[in-house]
């Protein structure tokens, strides 16, 4: 673990998110674009968890579960990619910072619906298409999607494709933190060569061109991750 | 799938909360004291998951993603208990409505990372300790938790104790939707057999008292379900 760079200098800043030394964890990625837009300052440190390194145990402790990512901000720690962007939400509230959902109800429903169903029903497909693959190449071919992760896959870009994704990178008519957990599931996809409607894959293609997004894509990374990664 | 009762015959009923048919599945229970408690106008539709019926493929159209639970409000849609509620406080706010999360922002968040933490990783812990065996009974004895399964349930009650357990069923000083997530885990570990420390088994059976609690775990159940549930 090892202290990263305050985003702005000119602010106290006691926020800090922790991440994942690799910066290939896309529910790391999306704390951090919500911290970015937000535009409240912060830091980020990195855990080593791929190196089974992770937190110390005293962040561990205060932040009751979890490794990373884990969000401290003053004297309050937070653990879980959705609870740390939903308390961004509550503790920056819009009007007064930018809104991390769209206005309206049903479509701020249907993106928090998105990011749980990623993060719980579409693990076998990350396993067999993780996020490290898009940071580092690895020199073993891929194998083929087994036959739950071809479903999901399909399932996924179907899901996409029903809900209207636009070419300017929004899926709900106005950037939303749900475009990036779904963007980085696509991601995995096409750059993977898995063939993607055109709508989505230009879709998902805008996302990742989103400053923020950009900024996590393209952030140092140490050199190439443990083959046991 | 066959239609539930009104819970309420004065009012419209528009929305309609579709549940597994064995009344066994905790992250069905959360929605539906959500609205027990908001104190909507429901009804509830059973969804043969664990006779592999599900909801109907129309059903499922409309829902996008997911089998159950299901919201049906109106013409919307959704699928994934966490949207489900977080849906349900948008859209029947406080103070109009009761809320279903603590109020202090920072209490609201580590409702949420239990929350997320309960549905993600302690996946193989209740692999091991469904929540079927809460509400049928099974000849087989209980083979002793594994490994990882033991390590979670340590943490489980580690991280309940540490939170500051009160003996009226709340971890926050005012119920939330939280605690029945919390409960459940915990009933699955004490009616097992499974040592928990006092102050959090008796939090765990004050929330089991909680009237909306009650009503699911009450609620009628067809015959006992096949085998390979």
């Amino acid at each position: 673990m090892a202290p990263g760079a305050a985003h702005d200098g000119r602010r106290r800043v006691n926020i800090v998110l922790y991440v994942d030394a690799f910066w290939s964890n896309p529910f790391d990625a999306a704390p951090y674009v919500a911290l970015r837009e937000k535009g409240v300052a912060f830091s980020t440190a990195i855990a080593l968890v791929g190196d089974r390194t992770g937190v110390t145990p005293a962040i561990r402790y205060q932040a009751y579960t979890g490794l990373e990512p884990a969000l401290q901000h003053g004297d309050f720690w937070l653990a879980e990619s959705m609870a740390i962007i939903e308390y961004l939400e509550d503790a920056f509230p819009p009007p007064q910072w930018p809104s991390l959902f769209p206005t309206a109800v049903r479509a701020r429903a249907r993106a928090r619906q998105l990011m749980s169903w990623i993060r719980m029903e579409l693990l076998p497909l990350r396993e067999e298409r993780p996020s490290i693959l898009l940071f580092y190449k690895f020199d073993e071919p891929l194998r083929p999607l087994g036959p739950l992760a071809t479903k999901l896959a399909r399932d996924l870009t179907t899901v996409v494709e029903r809900l209207g994704p636009n070419p300017d990178g929004t899926l709900f008519g106005e950037p939303c933190i749900a475009d990036v957990d779904v963007a980085f599931a696509l991601m995995r996809l096409l750059r993977s060569g898995h063939e993607v409607p055109p709508a989505v894959a230009a879709y998902a293609e805008a996302v990742w061109r989103r400053p923020a997004v950009r900024e996590y894509v393209e952030h140092a990374r140490p050199p190439h991750p443990p083959r046991n990664y």
